[in-house]
Formats: C-alpha cells, structure tokens, sequence
C-alpha cells in the first residue's frame, strides 16, 4: 500500500464566496499546488529540463466530488497519490481532509509535453528517471 | 434533439498562465459564470426566493476535459444542456468551442438547496417550476 | 472635456467572497479587462506588433478607492479615461459605477515594453500612432 | 524603529499569466493572505468577536508599486508595518521582496467594521487591545 505525498493549505479568504464557503473551482488552483510541491519535492518543477527537453504536463482531464464544506481560515490535509502512469500521460489522486472530515477528492490527467519556445507543444514519453521517481507513490 | 442554451465569453488575459494559455481551473469560472446567465435566462439568480424559501444551488461534483488550448481574446462559445435531473440534483453538460474547434467538454452537478442565514444549508426537492422551465434544455 | 470609453461587467458569483460583495482585487480585473476591450475598441490587442515590435503594457502602479460594496450579479459601469500619456507609460483613470452609485475609483500606470520570446523586457517610447488613438481619451 | 512581521509566499503556477510572470493583481491576494496571517499571529481571526460585536476590515484604499517581476516557484518575503492607525482605519505597508530584490510595494487601508448577519455593516471605532497589539508594528 502506497503512502501518499501529504501537504497543508489553509482556505484564505479570497478563495471563499458568498455563500460563506471555498469555492468549487479554487480546490483545482489548490490541488495544483499540492501537486507542484509534490514534483518539486521529487526535484522538478513546473517546467524542468530533461534529457535535453523543456518538459511540462498540460492538464487534459480534471475532476472533482465535493464532500463537505470548507471554511476560511481551516487548514486542509491534502493527500496525493498517483493512481495511474502511461507511457505518456500521469493521473494523479487527491484527498482533501480537515481534521478527518472529507472535504473532497479530486483527480488530475496530465500529459508529458515537449515546451520548447517558438514550437508547438508536442507530448512525449515521460521520461524513465521520473517513472522511477513516481513509482513510489503509485496507488 | 434539445437545443442548448448559447453564450460567448472572452478569454481574459488574467486567465491566461505563463504557458500562454487559459488556465484549466479558469474554465470553471467561465462554466459558471454561463450556468448563472442561463439560470438568469429563465428568471433565476444565483439565490433565488420561490415558495418563501431561499435556494442555491451548490456543486457536489464537477468535471472537464480539455481537448485544445484557449488563448487570450479568444472568443469561447460555451453551449449547456441539461444532462440530468434529479428529485434534488442538476446535472449541466458544457461544450466550450472555438470556431468550430472543440475546447473543452464539462460537466457541474448540483444540489438543490435551502440557504437561510442562520440554519445550516439543506437540500431540498426542486421546485416543479424549475424544473417546467429546465426541460427544454434537457439532453 | 474628454468622453470615456464605457463598458460594463456582471460581478460574478466566484468574485464575491464570504462578506456577501466582490473581493476588492477582482477590481483589478475588471478594470484590466475592461481596459484590454478598450485597447481593442482603438485597434489592438493585449500583445500587439507595430513598427515590427511586439509591445506590451506591463503594470508599474496600480491603486483602487472603495466607494461602496458591489454584489453579485449587479451590472457595473466602468469609464475609462487616460490621465497621463508620457514617452513611455500611461495611467489610465477607470471609475465603476451601479445605476449611479460611486462603486471604485481606479488606476492603472503601464509601460510600453518590447516583449520578443527569449530577450529580456525593455521599455521603449509609445508608438506615435497609440499616442493618437488615445488621444480623445485624454482627460 | 519598528520590526515587521515577516512571512514568505511561493508563487503558484495559477498566479502567473501568458507574459510569464505573476499577474498585478494576485498580489493582492498575496499581500491579504500575509495580512491575514498577522491577524492571527496576534490571536485574531478575519472575523473576529471582540467585546461582543463580530468586527472586520472591510478595504477603503489599496495600492500597488510593482519594482520587477516575480516569477514561478520563487518564494517572496512579505514584510507588513502598520503605517497607520486612526480612530477607525489601519494602513498597512507591504514589501515584497525575493532575495534582496525588490518586487512591490503595497499598501491597504481598511476600516473597523461591525458585520452581524441581517444587519448593514457599519463602521466602529478599533477596539483598544487590538490598537495596544499592533503598536509594536507601527513604523
């Protein structure tokens, strides 16, 4: 059983709405940056250079089922795990908790993508280094 | 075959990210933003009072798919259909086309439900003159 | 005495925070997308080649008055007028409105850059062509 | 001379635009979030019940200088003074830096505000303990 890459985020203010709770779309921007510092604690980055390539990881399919409310000022837990790796595409899974309330699950697909400037982006296999680097996480 | 519900929106620079396209999280934005103008289409708002209670609808679950990039000034079309309803819930389907060019497929559900300042948020069964006023737009 | 370029905006749902009114940075927003129609209401875009140079306006100062509260849905105005052309920056005024009621009053001071892919960000004068478009927009 | 409150924030993927640096107005966020993070760092909260009134801080003004750009994944240094404390209004300065290079400069003026829900906001005078807290940060 894989244990997940966990984080923290507290809801601030301008991510709530009128309806005195976060807003749906800001657990994306949420879940991104926990994905970010994911791959940063890997030792990439939003774009990292690779085997000559500038890569990224365009998103290709997102979604989210929203459990319970969050409110501004909670810390929310933020667990990723990696429940699928293709040759070129990563899905990963998120769990958002507060203090073991669920508060929502999410996924994220995204591609590998050649980023070169000046050239369309064009996706590529992922490379074997950041397999390796993900296969611990794999759920 | 229903005909959906037809707005534009223009892709704001501020949506734009550093990889020169609109942000994916962004289009959760625009999709609810055209959800709100259809609901105000069929004399709604986004907390309306009907039969002396105050309803919203929040999101329990949402989706996208991401088929091309969207670019800063671009024109979107987004077109909504209803794909479900429910006793309690609605189910939005969202094309989002640029020219002809297929952008992104979504999808929002969301629950009918009771917002009085004061009391917790409950669901409640859609009143049946929203549900009069939906059926032509569903799928 | 100069006439304004006018435009509106609907404060959006996901720009309201939980104090029930719109989040006072998504001003900012409204008042660069209403600017960026006004660039393009005069010939030009966000990103603009003239002269053979692509040129941008990136922000040096930026600053917002709060008369009184915008709510969800509400149709703002907003006036622009340009109160300062210099060689190479220039402040646009903006002032929001709702049905005759002073909502914000806003500036926005930006400089005409050089944006090539991969050269650094350069100041440059204000093609002399802009400098006449704006013109009957000088206060 | 006053010592400030310190705090850092890394700036998010979704923080940036297509000119690949952080957009203006996300320092707002940015600037809020590391006030906000003061508040409570002196025992309150963005609404907090004070002498029995539910008190917040409504913005009146606020200002941005912006001295270069912040990119991805840098980590800005946030410093916050009081620059001012009226009867009813505090002003706070903000700078923003990433190692020794200076990014912004802010400032934002709220007022003391009395929000209870069913009754219009109105504004209070700042009550004495809070006043007595933030002293040691007055420029």
């Amino acid at each position: 059983m894989a244990e997940p890459f966990r984080t923290t985020r507290l809801v601030e203010f301008h991510d709530t709405d009128m309806a005195g709770i976060m807003h749906f779309a800001s657990f994306f921007h949420y879940m991104e940056s926990a994905e970010h510092e994911f791959i940063r604690s890997l030792g990439y980055s939003v774009h990292s250079r690779i085997d000559g390539q500038m890569l990224s990881f365009p998103r290709v399919s997102v979604s989210c089922d929203y459990q319970s409310p969050a409110r501004s000022e909670e810390i929310l837990e933020i667990a990723i795990l990696v429940s699928r790796i293709g040759s070129r595409s990563i899905t990963y899974d998120f769990e958002v908790t507060h203090k073991d309330r669920e508060v929502a699950k999410g996924q994220i697909t995204c591609v590998c993508c050649r980023v070169e400037p000046g050239e369309p982006i064009a996706s590529v296999p992922i490379p074997q280094e950041i397999v390796e680097k993900l296969q611990p996480y794999v759920a």
